[in-house]
């Protein structure tokens, strides 16, 4: 086993051993990037020597932590002190911030090694896709727009990465690559230096190769509740199958994965049933799209006034020239229909729901590169700002990958990952799932 | 009558029809500043030399705007791509970020002439004060955060500026230091670049010299609904006087001042009548504070793990370990007291009310630099995410200005302005107020 294949968790029990050293961690990782990158194209910038250099630091350095010498990417809407912050946009070419987005310092304190910038949708938003194809077929997209993040971590090219998600840009791709990622409560991590789309819906996320690795990453940030986080037995746990208000849109794969994974939780002791929400959640996936679309207007108005305009996409002007013609009343109603069910929603939890199992995705990564999915199943999550866990689930007879994810109440987040820690061993079989009608 | 007397609007008719030129304006105001900043200390960064360069480049360029050539101060928690940004703290000094705030290039873009920074609380949050004093009166505090951006208007440096409001950092230093101001609803401008301390609650405003010099900052950043605001008659004009849950905080003359402004709209014309806020409004002022209290959190991480911590004052470690020991259940009733209030509040508006006009502080500005005044008469509104326009009704027997706030429902923001407009010739009066009981 070479070194690049452990996952953090392990590697860190490692580390701390002195088995292995954060050098041959670097070295092993950038020969598999380097083997790799022609195929999956996962990075929009890595420079080895620095990689290498920071390593070598990190093993004269004191140890900062659990995370010390954990091989990291960062999505390039992600400031970087010491590398260029791009947003794959030819407005921001060679763009440098002068310094870490705070999530980046919090790692980088932590003692992680910050291994480059991974490509990502033009903004996380909708414009350029990034050039990133799905490491388990390369035909296929790897989502976004958290693509590269999604790809390098599902190719074991890093163990941690740093993805958003304003619809669905963490969880759909953990599940196209097959990887595990949590995007936490709304808010329960600083979004400062994290390039803003939507200031109701962006979320900073992460992507681990375990529900261990996402939990060392949790610790990290001290998310509010942590404390009252404790292990589960998943023989009795109580979790509501919801197939959501979107199944139609579902592929007969992702029908599988959801059911599959029911079916596997209740042969290994859970109690699964299903669950629908009540009505006024069919409203959460336009409110959703409409609150991102309405924020988008002065998220992007400094390029549309500046010098640079003509480099913008179409998508860019008609959000700022609000074409779409939303009004106040529609957007307020928006946000107070959201501020209503996420009472509601957090109000299920307790005696009789411990947590939610839904689709991760519409299922099967889409072919080419040309669209990066549907978050049409990760939408309303967001806008509820619970937290949410993607776990594979297994495989398409084409290769890829297939996942679920688990939802919880709001800052309820470490409890969240006990609760998928004691679900991801029965969830995942390394096999073909078959299509369900 | 000097350049630097002159309103953002009035110096951008004489710029218009080319009767100032810019530089002429910079001159101006550069000397006034010179003059005035050995009293004041509104600034942390100015280069005279830089604001000449960029005036005469503006005088030889196409007018961009509206703004073009009108003085712009920028509070030091601000981005700026061609000053220092330090947020008044000993860990950032020197700092340079990469590219200015969205709000920054948005101004600059549109024509402003940034001249520098302003003097700020600590990470306007609670930490070091700023060094600025009163213009008024040197003795008295000019309130804060926003310190420096409050005074550098109040004071005639410059025209416009921007704050921040998380509690109070705005309309309450508007009314310390006699000036014009708007904190609009929130999420309305961009707060990219902007050092966050509570993304529920930190909101971008500006000061001005008249509601017009707030309309023009308005326009340029094209908020949500501004096609439908129209202007209106103060005659008729339905004013709800709301001495809001902390009257009991109020000193003389700032129960002087609210009341004064309702006698003199009254007299001019409007219906003015007494408004008791709901019941639940009452548990917001202490929402608010547990909100910033529990983001703050989050937003201050990243120094306490990195290696400046000892630079940090005790009270960001107390954040950061939740030392008041904050519960989710707490911070989760907390956003749904303010999100059920702020649909009852919106619901207020129509046939009945207009405009809420409330205290813009407890009265006169503190002695002394220490405190720069309690947020009570503007946390629970930055909670309720309402526009709130300060507005000068006069000044107490220390010379010290006195002011009130109207407050409307979510998106009015330029309807707001239009009603300040109407209300304000009625409001201010340059005399003494007499204390009330």
């Amino acid at each position: 086993m070479q070194p690049y294949e452990l996952s953090a968790a392990e590697a860190a029990t490692l580390i701390a051993a002195k088995e292995l050293s954060c050098e041959e961690l670097a070295r092993s990782t950038l020969a598999h990037i380097e083997a790799r990158e022609p195929t999956v194209r996962a990075w929009s910038y890595i420079d080895p020597g620095q990689v290498l250099r920071n390593a070598r630091e990190l093993d004269k350095a004191p140890p900062a932590g659990p995370l010390h010498g954990l091989t990291f990417g960062v999505k390039d809407i992600i400031d970087t002190a010491d590398m260029p912050t791009q947003y794959n946009s030819p407005l921001y070419v060679g763009h440098r911030p002068g310094k870490d987005a705070a999530c980046v310092a919090v790692m980088r304190h932590s003692g992680a090694l910050i291994v480059g910038k991974t490509d990502t949708v033009e903004f996380a938003s909708s414009g350029r896709k990034a050039a990133t194809h799905n490491p388990h077929n390369p035909a296929h997209s790897p989502g976004g727009s958290s693509s590269g993040s999604g790809a390098a971590v599902g190719d074991k090219q890093v163990q941690l990465a740093f993805g958003t998600q304003t619809a669905g840009s963490v969880i759909r791709p953990a599940a196209y690559n097959g990887t595990y990622a949590i995007k936490p409560t709304h808010g329960a991590v600083s979004c400062e230096g994290v390039r803003s789309a939507s200031h109701t819906l962006d979320t900073l996320g992460w992507f681990g190769r375990s529900v261990e690795d996402l939990q060392l990453v949790a610790r990290a940030f001290r998310l509010l509740g942590a404390e009252a986080a404790k292990p589960v037995e998943l023989r009795g746990l109580k979790i509501g199958l919801c197939r959501s208000p979107a199944w139609e849109v579902a592929d007969p794969y992702g029908r599988a994965a959801l059911l599959e994974a029911g079916r596997r939780l209740e042969a290994a002791g859970a109690t699964v049933f299903e669950l629908d929400l009540p009505a006024p959640f069919n409203g959460l996936i336009k409110a959703q799209q409409l609150i991102a679309r309405a924020e988008n207007g002065p998220a992007f108005l400094s390029e549309y006034v500046g010098p640079k305009r003509h480099l913008l996409m179409r998508n860019y002007l008609d959000v700022v020239e609000n074409v779409s013609g939303i009004t106040p009343a529609q957007l307020i109603a928006a946000y107070d229909l959201a501020a209503e069910c996420r009472r509601s929603f957090d109000a299920m939890f307790g005696a009789q729901l411990d947590a939610v199992l839904t689709p991760s995705s519409p299922g099967e990564a889409p072919e080419g590169l040309a669209c990066t999915g549907d978050p049409v199943f990760n939408g309303l999550w967001t806008l509820l700002y619970a937290p949410c866990v993607a776990i594979p689930v297994g495989a398409s007879p084409r290769a890829l990958p297939l996942g679920v994810q688990l939802v919880g109440p709001r800052f309820s987040d470490m409890q969240l990952l006990e609760i998928a820690q004691a679900c991801a061993p029965a969830i995942y079989e390394n096999s073909i799932l078959a299509a369900q009608a």
